[in-house]
């Protein structure tokens, strides 16, 4: 038996994130772009609007570089919901970098992603992170925290 | 036979959207409302990090008094993914209001909303709409087109 079908599609999913989560820590492209399916559209929180993997795979390896330290991911409030061929899940995550001085720059963003099961494995073909706006200064809002 | 069975999940999920769009465009909160799931957990473009339904429902309450004028949301790119209990979706939307100076005032958002079937019925779940930031000003860049 498969650990897929054993663990159910809620199941897959946490380890498919999971999995993820460590090729971040690992910074690992290869392993992190392992998990999207060729045809992925992001909605990244950098412009524009929406890019396919290639690019999103060059804002990450920005963000590594622009990160010598460690790089860290933790969400709160994640909620996968499956069926048997789409699912989604969404979470507040908690994305850190530490510098080249060791200072630790971080916020939390709101993380939506869309799976679907092709050939027998879940893969990611929706992804999308952002920060909410202030109305009054249309800046992004770098500060603020889950209540 | 119920219309949602004859149109399939996807075309359910479509009815749906083009359902919500009507209310926007009459500006009957009510309506639109009544596609989102009691527990539905909302990613507004604007503070805070996430929000349920009260607060969404005020917050287009504000925009319908903004805008006096018509109000209009279209589509770019809309892919809806569809299982048997699960769906969601995504789409480049053009959001615009007219103020009671005859001013129309508008946007290209990224909008991926989340769905269950329940008691039969597709209802909204998880919603999240954002704009991009620059990463130079740290503002949201509401002034982006489509490719």
């Amino acid at each position: 038996m498969k650990p897929e079908k054993s663990l159910g599609n809620e199941g897959a999913i946490r380890s498919l994130i999971a999995d993820w989560v460590s090729a971040l820590r690992a910074k690992d492209l290869d392993k992190l772009m392992s998990h999207y399916a060729p045809g992925v559209v992001l909605f990244d929180g950098v412009a524009p609007l929406q890019m396919g993997p290639d690019m999103y795979r060059k804002n990450w390896e920005g963000y590594f570089n622009w990160f010598p330290g460690s790089v860290n991911y933790e969400t709160r409030d994640l909620k996968i919901t499956a069926g048997d061929t789409a699912a989604f899940s969404r979470a507040l995550v908690y994305l850190t970098g530490t510098t080249a001085e060791g200072k630790e720059d971080g916020a939390w963003m709101r993380q939506t992603i869309g799976y679907e099961k092709i050939d027998g494995q879940w893969r990611v073909t929706h992804e999308h992170w952002s920060m909410p706006m202030d109305m009054e200064s249309g800046k992004v809002l770098t500060d603020l925290k889950p209540e």
